[in-house]
């Protein structure tokens, strides 16, 4: 099954928004052995729509649409699609009933605006959008597929998630069995050369892809074929060929995060922890927060960004500050020291560097973030040396920051 | 002139790669006039690449292609383009001569794949490439012009800025003058109401558009035409209408964020801030310490993710946590108070609620969020009901409470 996308709006033409819809779309749908063919970003116009549609649909079996759906006036998707499938447009109820329940809970009233996103052109089957207003749309027409959702990412990837991903999986019969495994702490170029032995042996139809992030590589194992039970025992067997290799730097597998990891290991082991953050500013925090029911082991934070704060509230020492500076190893331990007595916790984390661009001197240049975790029996302590941007030094110390932790509880 | 960019790369296709190439090349066109009438990503095949090239030279002026020029044996499209053209291939001295010193500075040994590099279609116009091995193309072709490029964005930069840019706002006529206006707290909906009035006034060189993500919306005023001073008062003038109308609601103008406009305004104020978060997580602390030199006006913050420590941390006083519930107007208040002592700030921020997805009860529902802001003399409060999706919560009450920070100290 061939797929093509066709990203409607100005905004991605002139640049004013990175169109990361289609990199989503193109991911997902590979997985489940859809190959996206051709991707278009068209105007918001009503031909430049109709042109895109013809041109996809000319290459490719199942297009999908995203943007183009809110309730203003620039948005010309809907009017294009029953326009080029040549029906009319019917009032659809349950979505108005559902948008009146959304603004109901706010408080807020309904526009006019919001009942032209209850029009619909006829034949439409509804994909429900668990996050938002304007509901996706599926289309029938001549043997093909024509999918029309918000441009909005995260309702796009729930309309995909919860509706159109199951749908065509089923429709799809060669098989695709994926597994992921995360790494963290090597760059891809050093997996690559670990595993070349290995990948030697893969059969045909096993293939594997390296998906860098940050401080991160997603190694993603994928074998196609009609044969299921043989594809799954090919990904486990080589997954456990490569786990053995690799084993230091692998986190977890499948759709996991070290915050996952982290949520599990404290629950399992029953473990409460906290952190004392300087240059990361909340942004580890924040990651620990992101797991729905971490309030069960996750007590709190000091998000302790001047010396004066240090002192005050993690009880460092005034001279190990004046001695060693604020981002130093004997700071970091005072700080883990610190969080464990303030936040009652058994194990602690804490982070100082300097995130830049500016506050660098030779001895300490940009990019140096100390990190320390521990208990009240013993610490760790790791010196980051990072690079010159600001938001990539935050992510990357944070990734490092819960690596250590996860280690170090791993250990208890 | 209208332009068309053909991206090329499998990964691109398969969400390997975000493509963040086309928003730039489209940003810095329409900054010169040039209007990107579409946009393709194409797969690295000769078939692809030279079909691609077919289309987009049929819709556009010029056309610009990134990808597929690096010493790889996937990279097609300097082949695809000599076919396209029906011309042969020539060896470029000057392009292997400033490889070769590239190689020699960093003591590497060129591959036969780098004499490949050399190898250019006849005609063409050589770009010189100031990052990378790769060169520019440029073709001439019929009246129109075909742009072709490395795909790694700082060496397509580097071309773009430094040969193509200056050689096309020389030919270009046309300008395009943009200017963006940031709201926040009200749906796109109710801003089209509210700006209908002025938008009928518009003349049709005049264009709006609403950009909307979570809690906010950028509006997009775009005039275009041959009068560059013309086009500048004509979007100062609707700018300032636009502005008047919907004054409250209003953050900024052009590039900026919430977390931007506070720090300006702590830093002409003279005032510091600090933060008592629970349900945020650190999220809020950590958009104020993404923006270079913080450390000058946010002095830290306290995430009490557990009663113990709201009570310990922030001084709220036990009584009001069993008799109202840490989710109440009355706790945020007391962690400002806290806040603002502990931390030893001028305005201090708190936030508490039930993010979700579970934990609600029929008197508070999950997204039911309460925000604080004050200083030591008066406190403002908001009671934000926002849906049951955790992550958007989140980051819904950050907004919110960014917001009411600003107007706080805006007020000072």
């Amino acid at each position: 099954m061939r797929a093509a996308i066709i990203s409607v709006g100005d905004e991605i033409l002139i640049g004013q928004v990175v169109d990361t819809n289609s990199a989503w779309l193109g991911q997902h749908l590979s997985e489940i052995g859809i190959t996206v063919k051709k991707s278009w970003s068209v105007a918001d116009t009503h031909d430049e729509i109709t042109l895109g549609l013809v041109q996809a649909l000319d290459e490719a079996d199942i297009v999908f649409m995203t943007g183009g759906l809110g309730p203003t006036k620039d948005d010309m998707t809907k009017k294009a699609i029953a326009d080029f499938l040549g029906v009319g447009m019917f009032f659809h109820q349950d979505t108005y009933d559902r948008i009146k329940r959304i603004f109901d809970r706010m408080g807020r009233k309904m526009s006019p605006a919001h009942d032209d996103q209850c029009l619909m052109p006829d034949g439409t089957q509804i994909l429900t959008n668990s996050m938002g207003t304007a509901p996706g749309m599926l289309f029938r027409h001549q043997g093909k597929i024509i999918i029309s959702m918000p441009g909005v990412p995260y309702e796009m990837k729930a309309i995909m998630t919860e509706e159109v991903l199951p749908m065509l999986s089923a429709q799809v019969d060669t098989a695709i069995v994926h597994k992921t495994i995360m790494t963290t702490g090597v760059g891809e170029t050093t997996i690559e050369n670990e595993l070349s032995d290995i990948i030697a042996t893969f059969p045909s139809f096993l293939k594997i892809a390296y998906l860098p992030s940050l401080a991160q590589v997603r190694l993603r194992l994928s074998a196609t074929g009609n044969d299921k039970l043989l594809l799954n025992e090919t990904v486990d067997n080589f997954s456990n060929q490569i786990s053995e290799k690799l084993h230091d730097v692998i986190y977890g597998y499948g759709n996991t995060s070290l915050e996952k990891e982290i949520a599990l290991l404290c629950t399992e082991k029953n473990i409460k922890i906290g952190m004392a953050e300087s240059c990361t500013g909340g942004h580890i925090s924040s990651k620990i927060v992101s797991i729905p029911g971490s309030s069960s082991f996750f007590t709190g934070s000091v998000v302790s960004y001047s010396n004066e704060s240090k002192v005050k509230l993690l009880n460092v020492n005034p001279e190990t500050l004046t001695t060693y500076g604020a981002v130093s190893e004997e700071t970091v331990k005072e700080m883990v020291d610190g969080a464990l007595e303030t936040l009652n916790v058994d194990v602690a984390l804490s982070v100082s560097g300097i995130a830049g661009p500016d506050g660098g001197t030779p001895e300490k240049p940009v990019g140096n973030i100390w990190i320390c975790v521990g208990n009240r029996q013993n610490k760790v302590t790791y010196l980051l040396k990072s690079g010159k941007d600001r938001s990539k030094n935050i992510e990357i110390a944070s990734i490092y920051a819960l690596n250590l932790l996860r280690k170090f509880i791993l250990a208890q």
